[in-house]
């Protein structure tokens, strides 16, 4: 009896363990308010095992939209920063691709040219050149090469320490409570699956973004996947939720976006769903920490009917100005 | 010092427990053979800390086709067998269904009509009536009840007992030892989804299959996914690795098939990948307690080039009349 009293002290002192853990609180870069203490009570109120608000870890299906929601989108689209300096560094090596007047656009900074037209085909020709043609892990070199070398213009960083500290503790706090954590963002499959897991901790197959099919070939050197522009799949506004189907095939409970983008998969995820659950926008408040946009962003990240129907629908819309102390891992030093 | 002492006498007991589950046959229904034994020793390299061999868990990804693989695809694919009970519960009240000439036809068992022409268009027509149109709800309740009422000719179970039981404990055993079992199957994503969780321990994320888009539809009752036909991809031989790489993203070390549809699938995965890597070919050779077939099936599952290749690149052939001592979990009774 005594050995068994003293198992008990054991296995008692291992949870006052991990209690203790708990207690720590697990997102230190919110100010204490209200966008914070709705993700804690959400998170407790889904997890307490035998109240009817109770989901199934099977079920805690958490997404996020990337640009602007987890990592910046300004002054472009990260993904576009790395169209523009691929053709920076090969134009000077491949005379075809010089000679390309889209490319010629793209190098003089003529954004007005490349959207030209209703399909923005100067913008599809230069994300074509940059991403078919190869092999996937020809791609992937290619994005880890500039990964390597590549700066953000404001930060003088690396883009990819460029990540929300507040969103990469809403990551890990999530799992910590047994969400499955999704990317669900317009960017390209293929470009975010380089570096996802190992920047945010969310493996390829989590990865959901834009996709275009590639084709199977059994060359000397081994199978290879090519990559096209065929059967594209643009993974925004109402493509959210058909490829929240499609690619995860049960209704998430938690959705994080910034922009109308994401409205129709905050919708999804919130309207009439038999389980609780829970939507926020990130508000680019910060201009001088970060950006500040809304209605008329320089890049993507319009914000306009989603932040319209945000306090019709109980979404946490937050202040990165005053809700965030810190916004980059790297802004700690 | 005495309840340190009881601690690990209690730790030391646990462990003892844990060493002796391990050293229990993980696959009682396969006899001891090459086959077996293949699989034993792929997962003890693959696993062993410190060896070349080892491959991180993230990357332990396995790969299983689901018809003739994971349960049987005679006389009728499964799937194929709900469309036609579909059409025969419908037609009766739905008199313009019952007027199609197509559904006339397979009503009359006329599958030669079904598969007329390059295209089968017969079959896509009565595939179409069936799975688009309805929103993903109202399909999978038309799934669920199909698979609580009906019953497999030969065997007079519901089909979702009909899963070979030696695979499952295959499943059961890679994920055990850290692996990430997936479906990639020619087999609709939504109608293996409904009930692969339940059956195989795969939850939807990791279920691909053959898909068509839907649309997205904010309604009074709520938002809903109605089921198209738009944008169909079929999920079968080069479509395989394609499907792969879009949903998984990652190159499998281990595939599971058993035709030449998993041809393209089983050379993705072992052909000059960089990790240790296994394939594995079902060969149905048991008219007796299941079906014998590979040149010449009496429905899907041509077995002919991928068998030609599978000594050349090392693959397990799998005689299930004579490696797998069951079949069915409930042949146990």
């Amino acid at each position: 009896m005594k050995s068994l009293f003293l198992v008990s002290t054991f296995i008692a002192y291992l949870s006052i363990g991990i209690a203790s853990a708990q207690s720590a609180d697990p997102l230190p870069s919110w100010n204490d308010g209200k966008a914070k203490q709705s993700i804690l009570d959400f998170v407790a109120k889904v997890t307490k095992d035998g109240s009817p608000d109770f989901v199934p870890p099977a079920e805690r299906i958490a997404v996020f939209d990337n640009d602007g929601t987890l990592w910046p989108e300004n002054p472009l689209p990260f993904q576009l920063a790395f169209v523009m300096d691929e053709l920076k560094r090969r134009a000077p090596k491949e005379p075809k691709l010089a000679a390309d007047s889209m490319v010629q656009a793209a190098l003089a900074g003529d954004l007005a040219k490349l959207l030209e037209g209703e399909h923005h085909n100067g913008l599809m020709r230069i994300i074509g050149l940059t991403h078919a043609g190869m092999t996937t892990d020809e791609y992937q070199h290619s994005v880890e090469a500039w990964l390597a070398s590549a700066k953000h213009p404001k930060y003088d960083l690396p883009y990819d320490q460029l990540t929300y500290q507040p969103m990469q503790e809403v990551l890990r706090y999530l799992r910590a409570n047994g969400f499955k954590t999704f990317i669900v963002s317009g960017g390209g499959a293929d470009f975010m699956r380089v570096w996802a897991e190992r920047v945010y901790g969310i493996p390829p197959e989590q990865v959901v973004g834009s996709t275009a099919q590639t084709r199977f070939e059994l060359r000397e050197s081994g199978p290879v996947l090519v990559k096209t522009l065929e059967h594209l799949f643009v993974d925004d506004k109402a493509g959210k939720p058909v490829a929240i189907h499609q690619f995860i095939g049960r209704r998430p409970i938690a959705s994080f976006g910034n922009s109308d983008g994401d409205l129709a998969m905050l919708q999804y995820t919130t309207i009439k769903n038999p389980r609780p659950s829970f939507g926020l926008l990130v508000h680019h408040t910060d201009a001088q920490r970060e950006y500040a946009y809304d209605s008329k962003p320089k890049s993507s990240g319009k914000l306009v009917e989603a932040l319209q129907e945000a306090s019709e629908r109980g979404w946490t819309v937050v202040d990165m100005k005053q809700d965030w102390t810190t916004i980059f891992p790297a802004a700690k030093k």
